[in-house]
């Protein structure tokens, strides 16, 4: 599984986005294996309505549809999206929001990827049931290697700590993930899949990248 | 000049929204007045494309593009609106980020409301130079009671202090709008049109209210 | 073990939040029980110096010394404190930043009490091997109904399941505890002590309200 | 006028702290200069007592004593000191909170120092009618070269624009302030002091630092 994480990349808004969710589209057909896209908040009605792989949003903020002004409720984009990336390291989260966000995703049916810095966040978090948790270390967030090289232990660790825990969460990893080999060593390391951005969206040839990233 | 903020209300999202939105572009075609509407975020690509009346956004991140999860930068709505609500009562802003928001708006061709809750906000924002100031008392929003009965004085003064230290800068009033008396008051206390939000969106029959709105 | 939350109550700023503080020293050295008390931060240094019962810093903020104008690090309070709350409902934190500051605690030997909203976010917490958690349901507090009474199968779940994951964190609870019978249920149900603020800082009475606490 | 702002660092909390917060005194009662210290907030009961010199908190929290955990409110800090600093640039708060605090510190005789970034915002905060404002370029904060040496303009136009709005506030100059040179140019440009932190708190020899920043 490979979550594309559009960020508020330039590359990734409008109709940039759009081109990007369609290749993602026709690399996961050609491939079968998953791909998500998290486009940028205001083009989710858009690019949800061009593809037919799954739709996740980059964040929901913890409060209910209401007089909430400029705030992102799970009631606005579930008609949009199948699951959220929550408490991702560019928009952290309080631990009773993240507790309050994942319930709520549970009860509506919402995937919910929890995004973590190290193991025992990784920890506290799958005690509070998300269908994922993406450990991303911040140190390797954005760099040139990926945090399979450069920190395998600390997603080996993650994987055995969290199934300690609770063994119905899946595991993630991020940071630096570029090729086909990091996503290989991931799933060798126990992760089910990975979580990415620049990587896809700032490529020049995002195809490419895709189609290698899928040959795992 | 009538804005309507469709807030994180059920009523207002998706589908309802659209809904909504075409009322107020009839509305506003057939009375001739300027009716704006401000959709909640995820549907802006949406609603954007279903009417021609003018479209706000609620709110935009004080953020460049790039790595930024979650966050609604001015880039990423720029094709789907020709404005924004800024600071909001529900959305409240630091001072610096109003300016360096209000001044990329005006470098962008988008227009700029910043919200306010006195008259000596008011005044120090008027200094800032945004195309609008929209003055809520905090203590009559969502109430029944129109800001225009409650405390036509705080509008006016709004007006007269606002007017001194920047002429160009044009003034909204809100809080308790619900009717076309309402509206005509907030002209003659010197405000060049109204926000409101449950009135219109919450509203049984939203054309009626709306018709009634502009006929000031 | 009691902990007194001075919040930020007048009854409990300056020289009446030394005269709070040493009825409770008085009343630790009375009854042999241990009293601890949480002055606003403008007094740590004036409190600390007055008694000899522990006394913790209210919050911490979670940066390191420097170039930090107007936040609270722990370098700055651990001269005057031997403990700290964390995640306060009224001071809410990130996940990642109270993993942050229970760690740099245990590091510099500061006791831990990490405040928690409900059985999932205790359970979540116990992982980061804070010291304490005192878990407060939200609706309770500053009510007239203890928890103990209104919500005993909280506090006795939330016993039970911390000390699954975590058998070293004690539990504390909190939300209207204002008699030694509350205290008695507390420690029934598996507590090892409360967490309570206006039940004594607020009190006609301080010194015969904690006597009274004190008598469990 | 010399504003002495201790920050976070480890060079100023406690006992360090008492001990500059004294080379300030002893240089001002030489000088015959007026110098303020801004110490650590946990510091303020112990500091205050020390000196003779004026003693202003780092910053105040926007909300009335109550229910408030770890907030710092006016009124625990009123009795340490006769000022304080207000939005500086490591703690931005909103505009309708500076509103806010401002009128409080006026109501309660404390001395208001609102930090601002750049002109327009100096102008607009000038409208809410603080004592002092303090302008520090953010890009020149905590560098080697003096605001009035990289910019004067800046320093010059912020005087200038903000005596048209309101004639009664006074300028302060802050960013990269070490010398009495900078002092002297600072006064020329029209401003009535400095702020300053590293320049004194992190120097060898404060007491030789602060006598040539007061032979101006």
């Amino acid at each position: 599984m490979i979550v594309v994480n559009f960020k508020a990349y330039s590359e990734s808004a409008g109709e940039r986005g759009v081109k990007i969710a369609k290749i993602c589209e026709k690399v996961a057909l050609e491939s079968k294996k998953e791909i998500i896209v998290c486009p940028q908040t205001p083009d989710l009605s858009l690019i949800s309505k061009e593809v037919s792989i799954p739709v996740f949003s980059q964040h929901i903020d913890p409060v209910e549809p209401g007089s909430r002004t400029g705030h992102i409720t799970l009631e606005s984009v579930k008609r949009y999206v199948s699951g959220t990336l929550i408490n991702h390291s560019e928009k952290r989260m309080k631990i009773a929001d993240i507790d309050y966000i994942v319930k709520k995703c549970r009860k509506n049916g919402i995937k919910s990827i929890v995004c973590t810095n190290n193991v025992s966040v990784s920890m506290a978090c799958s005690v509070l049931d998300p269908d994922y948790i993406a450990i991303e270390p911040p140190e390797l967030i954005g760099g040139d290697i990926s945090v399979t090289s450069a920190s395998p232990e600390i997603v080996e660790n993650a994987v055995k700590n969290i199934k300690k825990i609770n063994p119905s969460v899946k595991v993630l990893c991020g940071a630096g993930i570029k090729t086909g080999e990091d996503v290989k060593k991931a799933i060798e390391l126990g992760a089910e899949g990975v979580l990415l951005a620049s990587g896809v969206v700032k490529a020049k040839d995002p195809e490419k990248v895709l189609m290698d990233l899928t040959h795992y």
